[in-house]
């Protein structure tokens, strides 16, 4: 039966984090390996009564069919929010989608034929890899900086190859954590404005800013751009909502393509998170989230600092859920993940996070979903890990 | 900008349906058009109840990122149900997706490469069309009698062309409200077992029967196939939840692809509609839905007798939401569709359901979304509008 599956379905990655994740079932594992946030940041009560309402009042609605596009408030809630930082975007210019991830795949449809080059960050999120990579573009990976994407390495390629689009996480990236700087946010305007490439702007992260100061979309600096956005860390990702932004030409293939893929997304959820949104403080909701996350990640540097070798680097970012590390050349991440098991603590080894030629030495690891004595412990054993794998390779 | 977008967004169909749709929202047209469940049907009070249970019980894991398989609680019931009539079914083999629609376009994914045969149905399901259109098959249709498919020509297409999907909704089509007898199941199973042709068996409406026996699913027949099944006709649409059964070897793929495509669906949703469907008796439900149905369908039959000229075709389906009319020879029903709105009443017109060729004279109606003085009063408008259209032509 081989031969019957598409060719595109034998260049997949496998996907390593789904078993790193099934590993983790484990209760004994302190696991800094999803991209969960911290259930304890739910706004569930404020949920239950927004869905009491929803279903109280307008049941024949938010059961029914609905348009492709998305229920209307929502979308004028979401351009009512980008007014507030000075982006100008009409709700016929959102589209509803799946949790951003949806956005991804329908991006690559709307796109990409195969053997079109596509940009992308180096490392990148691993299920941009997977979702465009069905696709079947030419993946071209352009090196991450402490301040953002290699400005010179990416103008070079956008003049040499002419990509179709760059995909790019500019706040708190992930795997690294890292945020492109103000500056860099306007030389990828004045480079994109003279190219035919989309940049395609992710950001699930942008509101959980818990440091340093708000930057403006790089969208604010393009002409040709694709913007998603998501529900996910802010309210929950159980409920799979996200956007994205695109201007009309680009939004009527979307609607299209969003349409056969599965006709809407889920209008009770839609109708549940506008009440939330609309009727309760959520810049409080916000704050609590990125005070939790702020010491969260405050220990977990701490603890990096305490426990790992002194020639380990990493991050430190400003927002978002995640840090990257990298070990002293000549470490791998996969072997210190056999390790890790053994102590009873789990990551993503960064492997999972490059198109091509992975930088063996480097891993992700998450502080979003563990409270500080479950951080400090893990980092402790992580630390143990790595120095029993150093002692075994020296 | 038109040369940044995909082949493939060059070979969609457009979709009249949704300018159709946008025609109708004038509240003064009685529609026949949307393929909506009638909202009466809408279990709300058990929905709302469902829901307060799972946030009190469960908001953690209701509103966290889950697995991509879906709600493994669900995916029993659902294995359960199936056993009901006889067919076994593991929970492993079953993929919840956001209504049977991503299943197409998952099932595309996996399987079609551009220029492969895919056949379908003669007329089919027209977002079936676009779905899998977008994966640039080749298409084939095999024409529907009373009593399904023309097994002579599929039989003939199967061996000489050697296709790699047969698209199929043997309960109550969509759009013709046909249904294959149980000889037309078997032969089936003989002619597709000697094959190395998907069946894919689409079933929405399998369990909205009103008149009639029941059949087994195609699937009891058959070796290789893949079966989708929808909670939009049975509990709500607006929900989005549908599942895909399918082996081990396309089940691999199929998660997949759907991991790539939006990580899961919506977990808050599955919890709730397992609630209602372990928790209420749900039996009950589909009786007042098959009940109201067939009155409509029995009045939507009688005023077409009553007020159609007696040389207009049309089926009489024992369930599902749609009878298929046919005009007398010579009539356009995209021309009947303009006189039909001047008398503030709509339907979809044939040609949207095929693929290629279309049978100009023919169209779609729905009856599942108007009670009966509605159907009395809209059937009796497009009644004259045939008769004005007939006036005109001749």
């Amino acid at each position: 039966m081989k031969d019957l599956f598409a060719d595109r379905m034998s260049k997949v990655p496998r996907s390593f984090v789904r078993e790193i994740l099934k590993v983790t079932e484990n209760p004994d594992i302190i696991s800094f390996a999803g991209g969960l946030p911290n259930p304890s940041s739910f706004p569930s009560k404020e949920i239950a009564e927004s869905t009491a309402v929803v279903l109280k009042d307008s049941s024949d609605e938010a059961l029914q069919y609905s348009s492709t596009e998305g229920y209307k408030p929502l979308r004028n809630y979401i351009s009512d929010r980008y007014s507030n930082v000075g982006l100008d975007v009409e709700s016929d210019n959102i589209l509803i989608i799946n949790g951003s991830q949806q956005g991804l795949d329908l991006i690559g449809k709307v796109f990409l034929n195969p053997g079109d080059v596509m940009l992308i960050e180096r490392p990148t999120y691993l299920a941009a890899i997977q979702a465009f990579g069905l696709y079947e573009p030419d993946f071209v990976s352009i090196p991450l900086l402490d301040d953002g994407v290699d400005i010179d390495v990416l103008k070079n390629k956008l003049d040499s190859l002419h990509p179709k689009l760059f995909y790019s996480i500019p706040n708190f990236q992930n795997p690294t954590g890292i945020t492109y700087s103000l500056k860099k946010r306007k030389e990828i305007g004045e480079i994109f404005n003279h190219s035919n490439t989309i940049f395609v702007e992710d950001n699930p992260y942008g509101e959980i800013r818990f440091m340093g100061k708000d930057l403006p979309p790089v969208k604010s600096f393009l002409e040709n751009s694709v913007l998603l956005g998501s529900f996910s860390k802010i309210v929950s990702p159980g409920m799979r909502l996200g956007w994205i932004v695109a201007d009309d030409e680009i939004m009527k293939h979307l609607i299209t393509v969003k349409q056969a893929s599965d006709l809407h997304s889920n209008l009770l959820t839609q109708m549940i998170v506008h009440h939330y949104l609309t009727g309760y403080n959520v810049e409080k909701h916000l704050k609590i989230i990125r005070k939790m996350y702020k010491i969260q990640r405050d220990c977990m540097v701490a603890m990096i600092k305490k426990y790992f070798p002194s020639d380990v680097k990493y991050t430190k970012p400003e927002g978002g859920m995640f840090l990257w590390v990298i070990l002293p050349e000549g470490m791998s991440s996969m072997e210190l993940f056999e390790a890790a098991i053994d102590e009873n603590v789990a990551f993503v080894p960064g492997e999972a996070f490059y198109s091509e030629d992975p930088q063996k030495n480097t891993l992700r690891l998450n502080f979003s979903n563990s409270d500080e004595k479950k951080i400090e412990e893990g980092i402790k054993r992580l630390g143990n890990a790595i120095k029993h794998l150093r002692a075994k390779i020296n």
